[in-house]
């Protein structure tokens, strides 16, 4: 995309009513505009990094078998009278009258509807396990809405719902999501522990929230050192292994994490206290086993093995798709701006045009924009250098290719790194080659 | 996608309440389910379907300079009173209130929220002309929803919105989206005629709506053989020229189409009687050009050439692709099914395993699934050969690759195109080449 058409309206000014860095800097890089109170519009660059989430978070469901749906945002009051929340879901249920004069709502979240549609489709005890998700927005009518897409009132959100026969294959799909949690959030760049948490209007037994470090995180979080310390990526655990789930429960029981909520002073003390870490921490997954409280309740049944009806084990798991983008920019920026992790960032580099009107400059410019203009920003606008290298920097791709006159006549551009600042001086084919662009 | 795994529940029965062959073949192909009146949820098929359009869709608006946004689907009264238009607009638009008591509604289009988007970012007439799109959930409250998705209440649509500086710029961005439209529904595999409409609660002085041609379709429409006629593919014309969007105006001036609304009978009969069409059609694309309507309405200005402000002149562009996906069936479908269009069908091919156990067959089932498991949907359940004959039918993706036992001894497979029935006996190479998938 060509910056000078680009709908990206930055900003100079710090906006006045953000109060954190993420809201700060999604307005000035032109990422969001409220619409009206918690409520946002996602403009070009924006809708990409909330697009690369999502998609990140699709790929890595359905790698565990999970089957992606739509289900839509107006539901029935009635379908909530059956699992009795109706009247127990607080004045954050956005509720509807419709022309007809019925009672509807505005999604916060879907295991009624849910577990609805699989009443109403599956029979058999054959069918199991099932794994239902869908990626959709939601609405809570939070009392004060603030820091931006961070406790917004219209959100986007990954919920997803399993089925299983059993309470021992229900924990199995548990730890199952757990692990591919896990990994969906290092693929987001971000470091999310897991901490026992309380399950809230789900309800439940059994529920994690993940939690990414912020010191503008709502929730105040404890936890062992062990979490820093482990590297997923070496121990490599495979969530279609049983014996590898059993590894994650043990690294549960034995590395100690709660939100406030569930803290327990007790086994706290057990951790050595060099190895207690505490913070604030942004809340940006929750996952929960309810067992059959919704089966029972809405009485949906499958016939068994033995033929004789059952209700299935279920558990819900959610992601906030919108949210992490704000919790990203928490964790990842600088006094300049946005720095993008790689799998997230809107474009994969931006590319600085000095001098425009220079045809040296132009052409280069114009031969490595070819290469890949989806993939790279083009500031081709005729301001100066200081302004083009200012909101680079506030819009944090991770790469940087800077074309100047004199390098651009002995065939050389600038390389830098958003994340280290390191630059380096390089031809342009090893320019090329660096950013997979040859 | 295994079949045995897949969650799309197929139906035996015709269901009752469908009273036309897109809605009943969607209900029994297990593409969507109703979950309340007129709002459905998308399955994993007809998801596939969803997202195939939206992305056809949204490769067209770019490739003619559209830029992507999202805005939220609720949006405040506030909004909609500065423009005249919340009084007006009648008991379709779903009214809510907020635990603040605040006016919000649940937006059936957006041109209020994209001119205060516009009117708050841009300011100079140097950042014209825009064309600003979205894809996003709609609600419109039917008083009689019908005909499954293709008038249900919330509905998925795109809607674009182009921002021009004069009268002549912004005739010629309503042309350059008419052709681009044309080639939009030509990908999808209907024919879809640009028709003279009303302009209704929008507004303006031009418009044309987009009808498939169908029994089923809800309004009367007459038009020229020449709509018939034309090949777009080869006289090609390109919507970045402008001596092209002149010629396509030509056609429109020239060839008759009109819906009952605006039908013209002295015009009428000056067609050729051998060459007046009629019949009846389905709404899925309107666009309109409202000149400074919301601008003026809403005081939104940038600076002239010439410093003094002026109100842009816009236009609006719908296409129904929830609708489509009904109007593509109604358009494309014979007794035994759904017959898809190569770029819509939720796969590529169906793969039928005639029978599972048997070594030979389970060997070439699995190495032909293993060279594209996301765009094959690979029926491995353990039934009759009838019922998956019948289910590929019904389902109707463009290919069927049939393994039986006979002809696995022999290295051979069977190719059945759907829409043509035409059956042919294969060496596994050459069927995998026709496929592309070698």
């Amino acid at each position: 995309m060509r910056l000078s058409q680009a709908f990206q309206p930055t900003l100079k000014e710090v906006p006045a009513e953000a109060q954190i860095a993420s809201h700060r800097l999604m307005l000035r890089a032109g990422l969001v505009r409220q619409s009206s109170s918690g409520i946002y519009t996602w403009l070009p660059a924006g809708l990409r990094v909330l697009r690369n989430i999502a998609n990140i978070v699709r790929q890595e469901q359905d790698r565990i078998g999970g089957q992606e749906i739509l289900m839509p945002t107006v539901q029935s009051a009635e379908l909530w009278r059956r699992s009795g929340r109706y009247d127990a879901y607080g004045p954050e249920m956005l509720r509807i009258k419709d022309r007809q004069d019925r009672e509807m709502l505005y999604g916060p979240t879907n295991e009624e509807m849910v577990t609805d549609l699989f009443g109403g489709t599956v029979k058999s005890y054959r069918e199991l396990p099932k794994m239902l998700y869908h990626i959709q927005w939601k609405f809570r009518d939070e009392i004060r809405p603030r820091f931006g897409v961070m406790r917004g009132r219209e959100f986007y959100m990954k919920d997803g719902y399993s089925f299983d026969l059993s309470y021992d294959d229900a924990v199995r799909s548990y730890y199952r999501i757990m692990l591919s949690y896990l990994k969906i959030f290092r693929r987001l760049g971000v470091q999310a522990v897991p901490m026992a948490a309380d399950t809230g209007p789900i309800g439940g037994e059994l529920s994690h929230e993940f939690l990414v470090l912020a010191p503008t995180g709502e929730s105040e979080v404890f936890y062992d050192a062990g979490w820093d310390e482990i590297d997923w990526d070496s121990i490599g655990l495979d969530p279609q292994k049983e014996e590898d789930l059993q590894k994650l429960r043990e690294i549960v029981k034995t590395t100690y994490s709660a939100t406030d909520e569930k803290h327990d002073l007790s086994t706290w003390e057990n951790v050595p206290e060099d190895r207690r870490r505490g913070g604030r921490g942004i809340e940006v997954g929750h996952i929960f086993y309810f067992g059959t409280k919704y089966t029972e309740s809405m009485g949906v049944e499958v016939s068994g093995a033995d033929g004789a009806p059952l209700h299935p084990h279920m558990g819900s798991y959610g992601i906030g798709v919108s949210r992490l983008v704000g919790a990203i920019i928490e964790a990842s920026h600088d006094d300049a701006g946005i720095i993008w992790p790689e799998e997230v960032a809107p474009y994969r580099a931006a590319l600085l045009n000095l001098r425009p009107g220079d045809a040296l400059c132009d052409q280069l410019c114009e031969s490595i924009y070819s290469r890949d203009p989806e993939g790279l920003l083009y500031d081709d606008r005729s301001d100066r250098a200081g302004v083009k290298f200012n909101d680079a920097d506030l819009m944090g791709h991770p790469w940087q290719i800077i074309v100047g006159p004199r390098g651009a006549k002995a065939g050389m551009v600038e390389l830098k790194h958003r994340a280290t600042g390191e630059r380096s001086e390089l031809p342009l084919d090893e320019a090329l080659a660096k950013l997979g662009l040859a």
